[in-house]
């Protein structure tokens, strides 16, 4: 972070994208030869090479994008899920039955465990090239517990989201609608305060939807925004209540039928896409290319979390868009940042024109094609923004 | 690379793969709470916590694996293919014919030019845990043009490998025999004192096994040791011939039948798979599992280059191997250590036993685990071994 009132020139940008198609070519707003001037964090300026600042960082003729806008993560848990991963790779099924290992971790982590593993995974997301990440509750699972983790989310981060019901608890095993209740009564009122957003995992042996549509009303009443988790595992009625509902954004959507797919088109409920999901638990990638032809608004995001997508890699998941779901480059490079901001209805990031947020990633690469096109490779040079806004 | 004399302790590691099962548990030969003394670039001992030496590197309780061997790469090019690659990723197929791109981009460029491209690579592999690297050439594909790119190749590893038939020159078109006499005569010659090994890319489009025979044996015949392309892009005879010639690796080996796994299992030559390279061409992945379960050798790579597999991330190609090729994570740690090792038939790297290089990789990770379960995400703490040996 700059002092206030200091002006900061990202200079010599071989290859800006603005996503303003006012601003520069094509889909992606795209200028070549460029420079940003950024004023107390936000854009004054888009120019060509050599605008004025008190200080300047030299791209070095790179590309430069908006900072990456992840927009699904549960980055507040203890313990790892390696060996489930293993089992997993060996041929067992992923039903989502380890979060239980996950919260029990987190249970019996202390406030100083959390927040270091906290930090040092935000640490590496910033690395990776995120500047705006949102955090979910959900390993909690208890009122004491589930406020534990969102106000250790709320330290680094405005988008956190109250996702208790992410899975009955062991202890009410067998009574998910007295959960529920819990979830929707004395837990509610204790995270809300903490919490900008309220979601739910509805998906055969999580929630139904009726049980998720009760979650998302009390959320609603309680001046939260809404998001779901919906038809990851299988088709479901998820994504027809999410666009019922008005979320903001329904994430998964592995399995979209037409019904689904014309829902979403006719509707601001944004699609968000987990590829690196679908990666670590062998699951087919969604048709996002379908979705998007039909008109339904997208965003990918990492869904770091250790049981189905240990990654903070926005990288990785552009990678697998390109070559498994169907997206150019370009689409794929919305998604992590125009797309992401969607998904948290917010008009101030994914985008590098006057008035925007400058959180910026300058590659260590000429293009942004390189996202794709060199697999596995850190190419994040530089990421300029906060942790974590 | 510390001076001569003195001696380097890596303390406090977690947990170390040394590769020898008589050292350590398993397959990996693992050992916890370990040291490992490194006198002259060579290991001196493998101990508990706490041996004496001149300098500590504290590994921090993180797993230490011996540095990685790339035992197949082009690194000696100019320009690259995004354009390529993006038309692909829109559904053209890939057929190798790039490879004259490259070619006409490598002989434009300057001695500095390519010097300056090659080490830059070098330097991200070595960043990404490669201490032993495999270099073609290929790109030239005339006497003076292969020359340079083995000498430039040469100052960074001593396996140098000569591949003037990698495809035949634009201005050769039709000609392939008399490009072959070229290659197995003059070019041979001229390349021969640059490189220990010779390969060929057998394949449709570019050498018929006849061809691809002609120019092993000229190698052999010059003291070279031999490697083949074979088997990437279809069925096809090289695999039988490698055997049959005593080829060190026979490389990609994504279409195997029945008589080519027998073939591999009743040698000694190595079965050298590509993942990366399958991820993007969207081509099959091979058959791993059936491979080692026939009791084949084996050993992955990158095959970094601009066409078919633009990275050098061999952590990237260990979680695709166990994803997508059927093996074990162990499996997957030993076919790009002591499998690249025995690709290269090198008894003294891959391994970190007393005798060894003292070549390792420190991760930002607690165990070998996270290089499949955490895809994307950078884990390479750090690389200590030379850039290239």
């Amino acid at each position: 972070m700059t002092p206030t009132g200091t002006t900061t020139v990202i200079d010599d940008i071989g290859l800006l994208v603005t996503n303003d198609p006012e601003i520069g070519e094509g889909p992606l707003g795209v200028v070549r030869d460029a420079s940003v001037v950024i004023a107390d964090d936000t854009v004054e300026s888009v120019g060509p090479r050599g605008q004025a600042a008190d200080r300047r960082i030299d791209a070095g003729g790179a590309c430069v994008l908006p900072g990456f806008v992840d927009s699904h993560t549960h980055l507040v848990f203890a313990g790892d899920r390696a060996e489930e991963f293993t089992s997993r790779m060996a041929g067992k099924p992923y039903d989502g039955g380890g979060i239980r290992v996950t919260t029990e971790a987190t249970r019996a982590a202390s406030d100083a465990q959390l927040r270091a593993l906290t930090r040092s995974r935000l640490a590496e997301a910033h690395r990776a090239g995120t500047t705006t990440i949102e955090i979910k509750s959900g390993y909690g699972l208890s009122v004491d517990h589930e406020v534990r983790c969102l106000r250790i989310a709320a330290e680094h981060t405005s988008e956190t989201t109250f996702l208790g019901a992410h899975l009955v608890p062991a202890e009410l095993d067998g009574r998910a609608d007295e959960y529920v209740d819990l979830v929707c009564g004395e837990m509610l009122d204790a995270a809300a305060p903490h919490a900008r957003w309220i979601d739910a995992f509805c998906e055969t042996g999580a929630f139904s939807a009726e049980q998720s549509r009760r979650v998302l009303e009390a959320g609603k009443a309680a001046g939260l925004g809404l998001r779901l988790h919906a038809n990851q595992l299988g088709p479901g009625p998820g994504v027809l209540l999410a666009v019922e509902m008005g979320c903001a954004s329904v994430d998964h959507c592995t399995h979209l039928d037409d019904d689904d797919i014309a829902a979403l088109a006719g509707s601001d409920t944004v699609a968000t896409f987990l590829p690196a999901t679908d990666f670590s638990t062998r699951q087919p990638y969604p048709d996002a290319r379908r979705a998007l032809d039909a008109g339904v608004k997208i965003a990918i995001a990492t869904n770091c979390n250790p049981g189905s997508s240990y990654t903070t890699s926005i990288s990785f998941c552009v990678a697998l868009a390109v070559r498994d779901m169907g997206l150019t480059i370009e689409e794929a490079i919305a998604a992590v940042t125009s797309g992401g901001a969607s998904a948290l209805r917010r008009a101030d990031i994914g985008r590098l024109t006057p008035g925007a947020a400058g959180h910026a990633v300058v590659l260590d690469a000429p293009t942004y094609h390189d996202l794709a096109y060199r697999p596995g490779v850190p190419l994040i040079a530089r990421t300029i923004g906060p942790l974590a806004d």
